[in-house]
C-alpha cells in the first residue's frame, strides 16, 4: 500500500522556521506548488483536514439554525463599489475578469474576495417583513485576494477556502449575540479539532473588517513567537443595510433597518495547526483531523513468518476499522526504521508494531507520535484502548499548547519591558489608551509587533506607550 | 416559523415549459437571479439538494478508494494551451483574469472551465513509478464556462458546481473499467437520489469530451420531450499523459505512459430533477433530497383548542425528528388551504394535518405531494409508517419516470418515422452508420434532434439515414 519514495527526512530544524515549514508541507504531502505564486494545491492529506473541520463546524451552525446556500463567484464592479470602507479595504487585492473567450466584457467582474456585495442585493429582495428575519445563510467556497505580500502556504495564499456566514436580524442585540456565539464556535474548532487554545478578543478600529462596526477575533500564538489571526466574526451594524437598501416592516408596519453580521474561518487554520504542533521529525496532528490515524507496521524478521504476521495485521486493521478508526498498513519492502521515520514525518498520530513475539504474547506495541510514549496493548483490548490513546493524544497536544501560551504570555507596564518581551518572542498583555497614534507607535518601536486584540475595556492603570489613562487591555505580539 | 409572503401559486402550466420552470424556481425559492446573466444564486432549498447528492456520491467514491483534494481556481494561459483538442473545445468559453487591483498580469489566467490543465502538471511531478499508481483524486468545486447560448438556471449556467474526478492507471483495462464504474455510480445518483431512470451509452466522436478517446454518458429524457446529458465519464487514453509529460517506470524499470480518466456530475442534475417530477402545482421532489420532508399543518377551528393542538403537533415533530426525518410546522396565521398550496408549491413530499378530531382518534392525516394520496396514520405508528411512506414516494416517482421513458421510446427504421417521432416529442432508438455526415444530416432533417448516445456496437440492419450498414444502435432526441 505504500511505496518507497522520497527517502529523506527533514533537514531543517524547527527554529529555521520557514525552511522547516516548507519541508513539512512537501514531505508530508500537504501542499504542492503551482506556476502561480500564492496558489497552492491542497493534497489529500491536507484537504482531509479541511473536510473534518467543515463537518464539525457545519453541524454546529446548522443545529444553531443557519442554512447553507451558494452565491456566484463573480461580482459586477458596480456592486463591489457600493460600501465605501469595504471598497477601500478590498479593491487593491481584487482579481478582475475582463474578457470571455476573445470578447471584452462590458463591465469588469471581480472574483469574490468576500461575498457581502453579491449576497446583499439578494437580501434586499428577500427581506420585506420582520417575518423574514432572522435570515442566516452560510456558504463554503473559495475566495481570491491577490495580496502582494510574500505568500506562505495556508497562512497567506492568493486563493483560499473558507465558510462565510451572513446573518440579518431585527435588533442590534441579536446581531451582537450572534457575533459572540460564532466567536465561541471558532474557539471550539481550534480546541476540538486542532487542539489549539486561542485568545478571544475584539480587533482595534484600525484592524477591524472594512465596513464593520467591530470585529471579534480568535488569535493563536505559535512556537515561532508570532501570533496569527485565527478567525473573525464581524458586527456589520447597519452599514451594509444602508448601502444595499435592506429594510423590513416591523410588527407595527414601520420600516426599519436591520442589523447584520458576517463571519469566516479559512484553510489558514490548517497552517496554524501544522506550525503549532509539528517538530523536527515532521508533522504532528491531532487524531481528530488526521486522514490516517493509525499506521500498522508488520515486523517480519524471517520470510517464513510473513504470512502469519500479515494475517494478524489485517485482522487488527479490520478490528480497528469497525471502531470507525482510519487505519493503514505499511507492507512495503522498506525497513521498519525507514517506515517509522516516514510515518512520523507524515504525522500519523499512532503507530502499531506487530512482530512474532507480539503474536505469541497476544499484543501489539503502540508508539505515540506526539510524545514517543510506547505502550503494549493486548489484542483483545484494542477496540477499547486505541480510541482512548487517540483521545489522550488530542488532550495532551492541547494541554501542551496551553502551557506554551501561558508560559509565553508576559504582562508588562512600560515600553522597555514591552520591547524586551517582543524581542524574546513573547506575547504581551498590557494596557492601551485606545488612541490610534499610540497603536502605530507601539508597532514602530517594537519593530512590527501589533495589537492583536482587545480583551477588556475597563482596565486599571496607564497606557503602556503614552502613559495616558488606559481604555483597553490588549494582547500584543509580532504576527503573520 | 413560516411567514405569509408571495401568495400567488403558479400561473403557468407545465406545457408552457420555460415559464413554468422559471416560476417554480422562484416560487419554490430554489434560485435567485443576479445582475450577471447566467450566474444564479442557489438558495438553501436547492443547495440542500446538492449537499445530499454530494454526501451520497462522495461516500461512494471514497469507499472505492478515491481521495479528495483541492486544486487552484486559476490556470495560466500556457497550461490551458497544452492539449490541442482540449483548447479548441474550451477556449471560446473561458473567462480571463487579466488584472489584479490596478496591475495588469504578465500572463492572463483562465478561471477553470475544467481542471485537467492545472492538475496534470502536478500529476507529472507526483508520478514516478508504478508504485504511485493508481492515482485517483477528486475535487468538489465551482467552474466557469462563459457560454453564449441562452442560459437556463441549473441546466446551462455560466458558473456551476460539480465534482471532477481525475485518475491515472498503469493499464488501459483499469482505466476503461473505471469509466464504466463511474458511469454506474452516476446512474445510481439519478436513481437513488433523484428518482430518475437514465439511458447509459457512449457519446459519438462529435459529441465526446475535447481531448478524450471516448466519453461515457448517462442521459435523461424529460416530460418536455427533450433529453439532457446527465453526467459524463471520459476515457482520456494517453493524450494528456503525452501533453503533460506524465510517465512512470514499470516493474521492469521501463518508462511507460499511463492511462487516464476524468469524470464529472454537476448542479445541472437539480434542474433535471425539477423538470422531471414537478407539476402544475409546483415542485415535486424525492424525499431523499428535500430539505423539508414533512410539513405539519395544525388545523385549529377554535382559538380555545390551539394550545392542545400545538402541543400535540410539537410532540409529533419531536417523534419524527428522532427518526432523523426533516420536519417543519407551519404555525403561521394563514388558512389551511393557503398552507396546503404553499407547501405543495415548495415540493415538500409529505403533509401531515392534525385537528381536534384527529387528536380524539389518536391519528393524523397524511397527504402525499406526488400523487395526492391521503392516509390516516395512528400517532403510535408514525415512527414506522412515515419513513415507509417516504420510501414509497421515492419509489413511485421512479416508477412513474421509468414508465414515461418506456412509453415515449420509439424504435424507428427510416427517416420518415424518425421525423414524425421527433415531432411528437419522443425519444428514438434506431441504427446509425457511424458516419459523421449522416449524424449531421439527421440533426438537420429533424430540426435539431441529435444522437444522444450509442448503446450497442453490433446492431443488425441499416443506418436510419443513409441505409448503409449500421455500426451502432443509438438514441436520438431533441435536447437541452
Amino acid at each position: 500500500m505504500v511505496g518507497k519514495k522520497d527517502t529523506k527526512g527533514l533537514t531543517a530544524e524547527k527554529d529555521e522556521l520557514s525552511q522547516w515549514y516548507t519541508q513539512i508541507l512537501q514531505k508530508a504531502e500537504l501542499i504542492e506548488y503551482t506556476d502561480i505564486s500564492g496558489a497552492y494545491i491542497l493534497r489529500p492529506r491536507s484537504y482531509f483536514i479541511w473536510e473534518k473541520v467543515k463537518e464539525y463546524f457545519d453541524d454546529k451552525i446548522k443545529k444553531d439554525g443557519v442554512r447553507n446556500a451558494s452565491f456566484p463567484l463573480l461580482i459586477p464592479k458596480s456592486n463591489l463599489m457600493k460600501e465605501k470602507q469595504h471598497i477601500e479595504g478590498f479593491t487593491p487585492e481584487v482579481a478582475w475578469v475582463t474578457k470571455s473567450g476573445n470578447t471584452k466584457l462590458t463591465e469588469p467582474l471581480a472574483i469574490r474576495p468576500t461575498s457581502e456585495t453579491i449576497m446583499y442585493p439578494a437580501y434586499s429582495k428577500w427581506i420585506r417583513s420582520y417575518r423574514d428575519l432572522p435570515l442566516r445563510l452560510n456558504q463554503w467556497c473559495n475566495v481570491v485576494r491577490w495580496e502582494f505580500k510574500n505568500p506562505i502556504p495556508f497562512l497567506r495564499s492568493r486563493e483560499f477556502l473558507w465558510q462565510e456566514g451572513h446573518s440579518v436580524f431585527e435588533t442590534k442585540q441579536e446581531a451582537e449575540k450572534e457575533v459572540k456565539t460564532i466567536q465561541d464556535f471558532y474557539e471550539d474548532v481550534y480546541k476540538e479539532m486542532y487542539a489549539i487554545p486561542v485568545i478571544k478578543g475584539r480587533k482595534t478600529e484600525k484592524e477591524k473588517f472594512a465596513g464593520a462596526d467591530f470585529t471579534l477575533t480568535v488569535e493563536a500564538f505559535l512556537p515561532s513567537g508570532k501570533a496569527i489571526q485565527g478567525a473573525t466574526s464581524h458586527m456589520l451594524g447597519q452599514n451594509f443595510a444602508k448601502a444595499f437598501d435592506i429594510s423590513f416592516l416591523d410588527k407595527n408596519e414601520k420600516k426599519q433597518l436591520p442589523w447584520q453580521t458576517s463571519w469566516g474561518i479559512t484553510t489558514r487554520t490548517i497552517g496554524v495547526a501544522i506550525m503549532m504542533h509539528s517538530d523536527d521529525k515532521g508533522l504532528v496532528l491531532s487524531p481528530k483531523i488526521a486522514e490516517t490515524q493509525i499506521i500498522i507496521i508488520p515486523i517480519i524478521p524471517k520470510k517464513s513468518e510473513e504470512s502469519k504476521i500479515m494475517k494478524k495485521v489485517n485482522e487488527i486493521k479490520d478490528k480497528l476499522e469497525k471502531e470507525n478508526l482510519r487505519v493503514d498498513i505499511d507492507d512495503s519492502n522498506n525497513s521498519p526504521g525507514f517506515k517509522f521515520n516516514e510515518w512520523e514525518m507524515k504525522g500519523v498520530p499512532l503507530r502499531i508494531e506487530l512482530g512474532p513475539r507480539d503474536i505469541k504474547d497476544n499484543q501489539v506495541m503502540t508508539a505515540r507520535r506526539d510524545n514517543k510514549d510506547k505502550q503494549a496493548v493486548k489484542i483483545k483490548d484494542l477496540n477499547k484502548t486505541i480510541p482512548e490513546i487517540l483521545e489522550k493524544i488530542h488532550q495532551s497536544l492541547y494541554t501542551k499548547a496551553k502551557k506554551f501560551l501561558k508560559d509565553n504570555t508576559i504582562e508588562v507596564k512600560n515600553m522597555k519591558e514591552l520591547k524586551q518581551a517582543i524581542q524574546e518572542k513573547k506575547i504581551v498583555k498590557t494596557s492601551w489608551s485606545g488612541n490610534q497614534d499610540d497603536e502605530e507607535a507601539i508597532k514602530d518601536e517594537t519593530g512590527g509587533a501589533k495589537i492583536l486584540c482587545i480583551t477588556d475595556d475597563n482596565p486599571k492603570g496607564k497606557c503602556v506607550y503614552s502613559n495616558k489613562k488606559a481604555q483597553h487591555t490588549v494582547f500584543i505580539a509580532k504576527s503573520y
